[in-house]
């Protein structure tokens, strides 16, 4: 009879379990948390409460092959669940989890009537949801019980996936197929899929998701659409995650035929008032808006001549009756090519902190420009000290390869988090300065959901990070593995190891030593530092890395466009100095000479071109990691993964080649000893088209 | 330890097994096929003998409970498998399966040694494929062996999916998700998806596949392409199945750089000529071209004042030496708009019959218009004896509510196989005119492979019917329903009783009595019988209808276009004569009073009005049986079929308001009695708009 239940066995392990495979652990362990946690007391009267009982029921039958059994005798409780509103058992512990807020939890061994008993408590059914995920991880992972003692609670307010995904199916910067959202079916058809999204992102803590794209249609604001996301929003509530929606700052144009959208006319007022009154008697505890404004052709204030603050304050009035934020995005930049891009969102932004209103939170990017594999904490973050700040990541790898490399983002978020806003090490990080995190979702209706198996560690990833920024990328990547692979030594080591190597060798086979922005134009999709020309200088790739025969990168020192000069005066004096500044971010701040000594005692050039050869050699390392698996992770899984790894290694080795070609023209300088030489000219790399490369904007 | 194999509980019955779901029959009748046929005596030497042996094996296996014994040893066989060259025990059978073709198969129960034996004969690998599939079909429906003696053969000889899907996933008029091909992963990753979809097509005969849009993309020839297409075809060969591609006809001026692409310039035809060597040094079976030219934008042949012939015949040379085939669509139409559309693509090929060489099949639709809830055959299925052709219809069901009505095209296919283009019935049917069936492939990356339960019966039906165009349509529901949903009469019962009245159902509610064409406008989700203007007449639904206030209906007879004169004299006479003309093609051909009077008794208006309203009542009668099945079907599937129904019937209401408010704008003429007026003006229908509607061309 296995088979009933189980039809498709070549998808057993397709990806679509995620993290919350829930697999039999080894049996003594199962034998050992079947005997302290096999008997369930949980409340079961809310939608929250329900659907804690079923995530334990779900994990705990599948870890310890039986299932739990849910008591409603108090007396016989081995694992207790609730808040003291839901259970009189948690009740006497409401003083010890006051200071837990509306979303922590208290996981704890302890007595209870001389039984043994593990607590899952909280102030509210939704941290309960969340204490059952931790603890159901901790079974994954094979910790101890023996002293449990957790005390949890979000150091984050707002932990947001934004999709940027169109109405008619298609992602931006999508690379897991379709949109996870089948508008066409919905309000009829709730895909059960939704629901496993939900699990998945409350196991991690996301509380709030963004269902379109930031260039946005109005129409996800028509009446059909609404009632189409207060579906979602009805299937998403018992787990906590919120709706949010992209708003087109159009949309009194386009929906409501006004002539204008000026912010300050009362007409564009009322219609937005009335347009949140709409939404929020479909979706009451709707949560607000995220808009993209006067950057890349989308309308914003600006065209009234109004300010940011003028349009975000216009939509903050609609919503703030319900409890709605507006988060607006700083990642604007003007119709004229600036000096330097990088400066563009400070110079626009930094003036404005005050003038927000209090439900209003600027989303500014991790870095200046725009999700590359490395960039400097974005200047923002030390200026606004009177305004709500998100930090927005990409959890999709626009720049990063795609879904078919291997990139661990851990280490990018754990590196921008941990940044020294001030430059003194007197805390001032960037996670200091944040009430929220968003993340460009990687989510789509593949059945792996993120396009690649690893992929899917970039989604937990941000929301372990969201939840607390310090938590460490490498324990993130260590829960993971063990969760998504198996929970035995030889096998999560290597693969963290893999992991965390990951990141820096897509930074040396793409744009070591603070290059950026070489990707091809448009899709992004492999080499392209030779882009020049087009419309706008800075979408182009020679604005960005300035190479000539002299040397190579972007001065942003005070003799350059200053960028430093956005900084608190002791990073701008340690990125501003070429003696100090970070190697991985030299070309960044600096135009530098290509006989310029490294650290390594090789000039420039030779580092260069190591660093890209050296990208190649550590995804052939990865390569060999992988191999080193086979047997120990099941056969699909594993296929896949060594299919991509070659796919990557391939297009490592196109970067490495076009990129040496590229600056070898430029530069004019022979390859160091040892370097072999790219097996095309420089020609054929260019020449390479890719018309249908995935996610491209339409 | 049954979750090990087994993630995902919720997506159990995705949908994603098809009809090959494989899961234990009622014990008896499992212990009597067990005791039958557990000893398999199976050539494994080549991969279609390994596919053979791997099918049986699993569907033995979940059919039964238990996996077959594989023996080596003849005297033990029960289940004996091969081709005269691959088993010693089927060569006695060589005289007798001499005249079943390199296709078919012999499934007999006979004695051999002393034991009762079941033999799947073939004279090749492929045959015994076949085979497999078709005994495992009659033990997923409960058939007796008793007296099993079946010889099959194909009755055409090709049987091809269309897919239309863009190599940047997007498919058009699909409604499916995006396309199964994983171009950004191939060559390197093998999904087993696409297996499981060689799998699926052989279970049905089929054996080509179009991998690529009919409006094509050069870049499908471009050496990449062809190395990921030849990828496929090695995953499809051991399910016979041989790859074909769309061709371009400019292809050799965008991939080759020639200034032209005249089918009589030296250059181009070597152009052609190198690129077939090209394909077939990577796919040496390579099936051949299929051509969409001078139509609706497409490249031709006409661009250079040749005619399809020229064009047809140069690829065809190209291709003839490697035993490839042209597949030259006869869906042209002029770009000066006809008086008559139907009758254009007979008017561009019928003199051109003789003129192609023997490689070159002639691809027509099954009507003269497009893909039509009803068309009557089209007319060149009596018109070209000396030029082979195939019959092209839609699986996917652009015209006929996507994916979300439930509408069962095996009745459709039946209706125009069957038909008889003489009019003596003298058994000159169109299925006797044809050499293959194409079907526009419903099929993509969407869990349900179809985008709905339901319409995974389309592709088996086309599959069969391609096979055998004499299987009876209500035969092979039986058979979709037994295998897709329970082998217990009383689920088969009730579904095939939807099935069957469905493809009415949908003719009611959209397009009743003739009527054709009045889909709204570019994507053709909903009614828009108003559609007028823009760039040509025959892309309106005006053009087509013809309603004023005297009456309703294209006139096709000699009177009209004459539209009918290219029909043999026998059909011509009957469609012709407004007495003799079957209701449902009505107003196809006759333009009608609006007080003519019907069989039924009423005038054609009340007529009009009253098949609307059954429409839907049609899909209230659905919703009701589908109820009445609740408990019998699996909770996945049964929820999302429910669903779908909403959706269809609250679209079918949809449907016949705005069809009735607008006709009833144009007659003039009161409701008959008992009809409800429509709830809104018909302004309020018009104004609907539906920008991101899926399958939409680009």
């Amino acid at each position: 009879m296995v088979l009933l239940g189980c039809m498709g066995e070549a998808r057993a392990e397709d990806g679509y379990a995620l993290w919350m495979r829930y697999v039999p652990l080894e049996p003594a362990l199962a034998a050992d948390y079947h005997a302290r946690l096999a008997d369930v007391v949980a409340p079961d009267q809310t939608p929250t409460q329900r659907a804690a009982r079923e995530e334990l029921r779900r994990g705990l039958t599948g870890l310890t092959g039986s299932p739990p059994r849910m008591q409603a005798d108090a007396s016989q409780a081995s694992l207790v669940l609730g808040t003291p509103q839901s259970s009189t058992l948690i009740a006497p512990f409401r003083a010890e989890i006051a200071s837990l807020g509306d979303e922590g939890y208290l996981l704890r061994r302890t007595r209870m009537g001389g039984r043994d008993v593990v607590l899952v408590a909280a102030r509210r059914d939704i941290g309960v949801l969340y204490g059952v995920f931790h603890l159901l991880r901790l079974l994954q992972t094979g910790a101890s019980l023996d002293s449990l003692d957790v005390r949890e609670s979000p150091r984050l307010r707002l932990r947001v996936l934004n999709h940027w995904d169109n109405l008619d199916g298609h992602v931006e910067r999508g690379y897991a197929g379709r949109s996870l959202w089948e508008w066409q079916t919905l309000p009829e058809w709730r895909n059960p899929r939704y629901t496993d999204y939900a699990r998945a992102n409350a196991s991690v803590g996301i509380n709030g998701t963004v269902l379109n794209n930031v260039n946005a249609s109005a129409q996800s604001l028509a009446p059909a659409y609404l009632d189409k996301a207060a579906t979602l929003a009805d299937i998403f509530r018992p787990y906590g995650i919120r709706v949010y929606l992209s708003a087109r700052f159009s949309a009194p144009i386009e929906l409501g035929g006004l002539d204008t959208a000026d912010p300050l006319d009362p007409a564009v007022q009322r219609w937005w008032r009335d347009k949140a009154r709409d939404i929020y008697a479909r979706i009451p505890d709707f949560g607000g808006f995220l808009v993209k404004a006067n950057s890349e052709g989308q309308p914003g204030p600006q065209d009234y001549g109004r300010s940011h603050a003028d349009g975000a304050n216009l939509l903050a009035t609609a919503l703030a009756p319900h409890g709605g934020v507006v988060m607006w995005r700083a990642f604007v930049y003007a119709h004229d090519v600036p000096a330097d891009r990088a400066t563009q969102a400070y110079a626009e932004f930094a003036g404005l902190d005050g003038a927000f209103l209090p439900n209003v939170i600027l989303q500014v990017k991790n870095g200046p420009i725009d999700f590359q594999p490395r960039e400097p904490f974005h200047p923002l973050f030390g200026a606004m000290p009177r305004t709500p700040l998100m930090m927005e990541v990409q959890i999709t790898k626009e720049y990063l390869g795609f879904a078919t490399h291997l990139v661990y983002l851990g280490p990018l978020y754990e590196e921008v988090l941990r940044a020294d806003t001030r430059g003194d090490r007197g805390g001032a990080t960037v996670a200091q300065a944040l009430s929220g995190m968003a993340g460009v979702a990687n989510v789509g209706a593949d059945a792996s959901w993120s396009g690649s198996h690893f992929d899917q560690a970039n989604w937990y990833a941000f929301g372990r990070l969201a939840w607390d920024p310090q938590n460490a990328a490498r324990a993130i990547a260590a829960d993971w593995a063990a969760m998504t692979f198996a929970p035995d030594p030889e096998v999560v080591q290597p693969i963290v190891g893999m992991m965390m190597a990951s990141r820096e060798a897509a930074v040396n086979y793409m744009t070591p030593l603070g290059l950026h922005h070489l990707m091809a134009r448009g899709h992004h999709y492999g080499p392209g530092p030779w882009v020049d020309g087009g419309p706008r200088a800075d979408w182009t790739s020679v604005y960005y890395h300035r190479a000539d025969r002299a040397g190579i990168g972007f001065d942003r020192t005070d003799r350059g466009s200053n960028a430093v000069g956005q900084y608190a005066p002791g990073v701008a004096a340690m990125y501003g100095d070429l003696a100090r500044v970070p190697e991985p971010l030299l070309l960044w701040f600096h135009h530098v000479p290509w006989d310029h000594r490294m650290a390594s005692g090789r000039t420039l050039w030779n580092e260069l071109v190591g660093r890209y050869s050296q990208g190649v050699s550590q995804v052939q390392a990865m390569q060999a990691t992988w191999d080193s698996l086979q047997g120990r992770v099941d056969r699909q899984r594993y296929a896949q993964v060594a299919a991509f790894l070659r796919i990557q290694r391939r297009e490592a080795q196109w970067w490495r080649d076009a990129s040496v070609a590229y600056f070898q023209s430029v530069s004019g300088l022979p390859l160091p000893a040892g370097e072999a030489a790219p097996p095309h000219p420089l020609a054929w790399y260019e020449a390479l088209q890719f018309p249908s490369a995935p996610g491209d904007g339409r």
